[in-house]
């Protein structure tokens, strides 16, 4: 049974239903205590308003949604890639969010050379790495599902992430997103390997069948994860921090009401991880 | 440039417009020198009559799809899918298939335990080899993309395969479906490590976006994967034997009259693979 004060509710979960502001109030009046925000959602509040709302709510940010996103064809795009990351590390520091999540990007338009792609992470993440030391923010790689490495993450399982935490040095570590690793193979070995570099754990759950790549994210217990399980494995490895609910769904989650949704993510944390 | 000698065509790739029988004979009237054949198709056609129409047509079977589905809840279940994995093998070395492509199978209804899965598909396994030694049909491994992981195939990488082939001995190699394995940031070295032991090279491309998690697969070069990286990785490692394009494609391909899709799969075959 997962310890209540670990729940955040990443704000993608209710993103249909709530701005920023309207997010932050729901999850306090029901006693939620962390957020995970995007930062999308951040600039159409503004960072000062956002500020002063998480100040008055008492809701700690587990996790600034996201830097990264460095393939691209052109050392331009690729530049505009580092300097938006740069902001986001920035707003993570003023956010005194726990981490930058970072999603690395996929293949870069018009290309299928992964090994390639996989290169210019690299080079991204380790340009960018000495400001987020200087910010004190932790940057956290989240390896995505495989069904993500055209468009959106070439960095694909937990061990790919730690081999290039190996590489780059202190300031960074590893998001472990259940949904995105819980069919790997190597994952206990991988999760033990990660031990003192995990800077976030998110759950939700994978359903059988999944009718979207994206958007079909189960709530904790009605898909096929063994989150438990996984819960153990991290807790093993020494991770203590907020753990995060983050679903997507446009067929379901997304179309309810937020108090509803709110309700169920804390019902489903205690029960179901 | 794909050698066009080594061209097969699964028939799932016009599994829609063709029964075995019109399979057979639109393939072969296209010059096409192979054909995997899937086992519904089969059996509705019947064996004998498959065998005839195979011996007139000097079409050559790459592959038998499919045994496997190995874990179940009950033991029962589990014995039901040795009983016709063993058929499955029967069937291949009646149609001289160069091997039987081996799905291994998901979790077992109703259970989250992956790491059982794994153990019951192992067990699965070693216990229909003797029956494919014995009738000198070679096994072939398919490792399913991670996507795949709960419903249809816990063996998700192709080392994963590669160590289930180490424990096994002899008879039992891989298939490398460029689709389930092209996003692996360690491909190239299990290829590598896969010399003597490839069973089976299958094409098709990975469709950004991609819309359906099972029956959106592109044709060759309409997609992001290297095909020519991957045949040549795969070649290195001395694979000589049929190259199968296999698409499911339930908006596309499998909408276009069966002529069309041959004469794509043959000059896509040559141009992107």
């Amino acid at each position: 049974m997962a310890d209540r004060n670990r729940l955040s509710i990443n704000q993608a979960t209710t993103r249909q239903q709530h701005t920023l502001a309207e997010a932050i109030a729901a999850y306090s009046t029901q006693d939620v205590p962390g957020i995970g925000i995007w930062r999308d959602k951040l600039e159409e509040c503004g960072l000062a308003e956002a500020k002063r709302r998480l100040d008055d709510s008492g809701l700690k940010v587990s996790s600034l949604c996201r830097g990264g996103m460095f393939p691209h064809p052109t050392a331009g795009k690729r530049q505009a890639a580092l300097d938006d990351c740069r902001i986001a590390i920035e707003q993570a520091a003023e956010l005194d969010a726990d981490c930058l999540i970072l999603v690395a990007g996929g293949l870069p338009a018009g290309s299928k050379d992964l090994i390639g792609a996989r290169q210019m992470i690299r080079e991204g993440l380790a340009a960018v790495l000495p400001n987020a030391r200087a910010a004190g923010v932790p940057v956290a790689i989240e390896p995505l599902h495989p069904m993500y490495a055209a468009d959106r993450c070439a960095i694909n399982t937990l061990d790919q992430a730690l081999d290039l935490c190996d590489a780059l040095g202190e300031g960074v570590g590893v998001a472990v997103d259940a949904y995105h690793v819980w069919w790997d193979p190597k994952l206990e070995a991988a999760i033990a390997r990660a031990a003192g570099r995990i800077l976030g754990f998110h759950v939700c759950d994978w359903l059988v069948p999944t009718t979207d790549l994206l958007l079909d994210r189960g709530m904790m217990g009605d898909g096929v994860i063994d989150l438990p399980a996984l819960h153990r494995a991290v807790s093993a490895a020494g991770y203590v921090g907020p753990i995060e609910v983050e679903i997507f769904s446009t067929a379901n989650w997304w179309r309810r009401p937020g108090d509803e949704v709110i309700a169920t993510c804390k019902e489903r944390f205690q029960a179901c991880v």
